[in-house]
């Protein structure tokens, strides 16, 4: 099933580490035949040592029971967790979920975790459905690893040639989203449009630059872009847009695809004297409970998520059952929701 | 470890059923040992027809793999689905599932489904969350058959004398809270307070109908109440206030704890021409997605779901780990967030 260069440790290994027969493997840690105390933690103690674990999968297709999945999201708890807890991640996971039971697939959910780390190696789980996985992900490269089935929502970011095969993916075509909003920015009024955007390697950013590198150039505008540590957080877009206010005080919009980022520019701009909308206007692209909520509500788009996470799963289930043709599924196209932050001047 | 009268079906029963010794019931299920292929099917189907699985809890014990908990909404899909999808199950669940990781337990999500049932057999759980059981809810009934832990989030709903034993739960003090909201809209300036509740045997239901009753019964004021079937969400709500204030002209307010009734009451409040909150005033319960973006605002309570969250996980970690002591924990009072919905009149 895999071919990746360091494969799951198999009974064998288990078995020349602890200088046992795979069958005493076996039986140590199945609790079957018998196997005296040192020798059994002796194997023990390999099969810890080795990562090995017995094939659930097998265990999981005889039983009946439901193969197990796990959603994951590739953003710190500074950006996904706190105040945008109800944000993408858990939206995904509540379709999701429903839509892998309706599957046999059992969703254990990986939310952001304040300690920063997953532990993946608990979870015994036969594949995984990852959001817009940053370069070097670390939960992606144990998953990848491990040779497991893996869908990513959003384009994964590209690896050095030899990282690990890059997984299939439901496209949600970042670089759309951000034309859309620039477009929607210009058809406003908005002549000076500033950029916020995460400085981590992942792909919503990338094609987020290119697409306003190419507006700001198709207007003869000088790019004003900002690349923030998404463990910044709220207060990292504040200071990236204070900053620029400061250095162009002629700005007159922020196109601020992450929403922690927005609730931070949106403070910044009033911090500096500014309206919004009538002297700088504001967007986000998730249309969440920060951009419903923000005073003045923020103009958003609608990325039909419900849809995004069903044909996920739709994908991962036929990865799972070895139909691995297809690599790519193209998404919805994302929607316009025009709100008060990017109202038309005067 | 069950005291319940249907226990999960053993390997001894398994091996009766087809004829064969408890150790051939595990190699032909195991793919252990010499089994001939017409024995395997035989005890397959023996274990299939009596629901045996092979316990994976000991295994998990012995491989270190974290333990699986579900986490059930026992609300229909009309109530905690579609728009009101980003709500209680989900705040709670993107918090205990980050509790869980933390104790080497994997949380498994299990929303309202449109279809309606959860496949509970399909999930081999070690134990359970479950928001508001009410009373007679089939996923809980099967947890507590086979024996075990759960955790409600919630009081659960009484049981018939000899029904099973209620399961240990976070009180969220549903009695509490609603006082705290007709409190509210009493000290606004409210004087005919009408109530709109679930139907359901939910306790959340009981106990805010005993403490509207008991508000209406301490000002003299005839109590306005009307029950109101989950499956028919919003447009329940909306059909409920209508009747009342076709039947109540001079209501001044509505104390609607269920969100998607209370977006339909607001919706009603403005089909009868009535102003909110200059006429009438609504409140909820759930400060949520629906609370915060309605028209007017609503004014709702924080429930602190994320220390409840918390504070379920750790009760069921105990239970998990043998220790049953703590039967109810204590969980935060309920803090009023006033929103426009109820904003004092004149």
């Amino acid at each position: 099933m895999s071919t990746n260069p360091s494969p799951r440790a198999n009974i064998k290994d288990v078995a020349r580490e602890a200088g046992v027969s795979p069958t005493t493997v076996s039986h140590a840690l199945n609790a079957r035949g018998q196997v005296d105390a040192e020798t059994r933690a002796r194997v023990e103690q390999a099969a810890l040592k080795l990562g090995y674990r017995p094939n659930r999968n097998a265990q999981r297709l005889r039983t009946g029971e439901a193969h197990m999945i796990v959603l994951l999201s590739s953003m710190p708890f500074a950006v996904a967790g706190g105040p945008s807890r109800l944000g993408f991640l858990m939206e995904v996971a509540a379709v999701a979920a429903a839509a892998a039971l309706d599957r046999r697939l059992a969703l254990v959910l990986a939310p952001p975790m304040e300690t920063g780390r997953v532990p993946m190696e608990l979870l015994d789980v036969d594949g995984a459905l990852v959001i817009e996985p940053s370069a070097g992900d670390p939960n992606l490269a144990y998953l990848l690893r491990r040779g497991l089935p893996v869908v990513a929502i959003g384009k994964p970011a590209e690896e050095a040639a030899d990282g690990p095969a890059m997984p299939p993916y439901v496209d949600i075509h970042s670089g759309q989203t951000t034309r859309l909003l620039l477009e929607h920015l210009h058809d406003q009024g908005a002549r000076k449009v500033a950029m916020i955007l995460g400085s981590a390697a992942r792909n919503s950013y990338v094609e987020g630059q290119v697409a306003y590198q190419a507006f700001a150039a198709a207007r003869g505008q000088a790019p004003l872009l900002s690349l923030v540590d998404e463990a910044e957080g709220e207060n990292g877009g504040r200071q990236a847009a204070l900053a620029l206010l400061a250095a162009h005080p002629d700005i007159d919009a922020f196109c601020v695809p992450v929403d922690a980022f927005a609730s931070g520019a949106v403070t910044a701009v009033r911090e500096s004297g500014r309206r919004i909308p009538e002297d700088v206007m504001v967007v986000t692209r998730y249309d969440g409970l920060r951009a419903r909520t923000c005073v003045p509500s923020l103009t958003a788009v609608d990325l039909h998520l419900d849809e995004v996470a069903q044909q996920a799963i739709a994908l991962l289930f036929d990865h799972l059952r070895g139909d691995t043709s297809r690599r790519r599924v193209d998404g919805p196209a994302a929607q316009l929701v025009p709100r008060l932050s990017s109202a038309r001047r005067g």
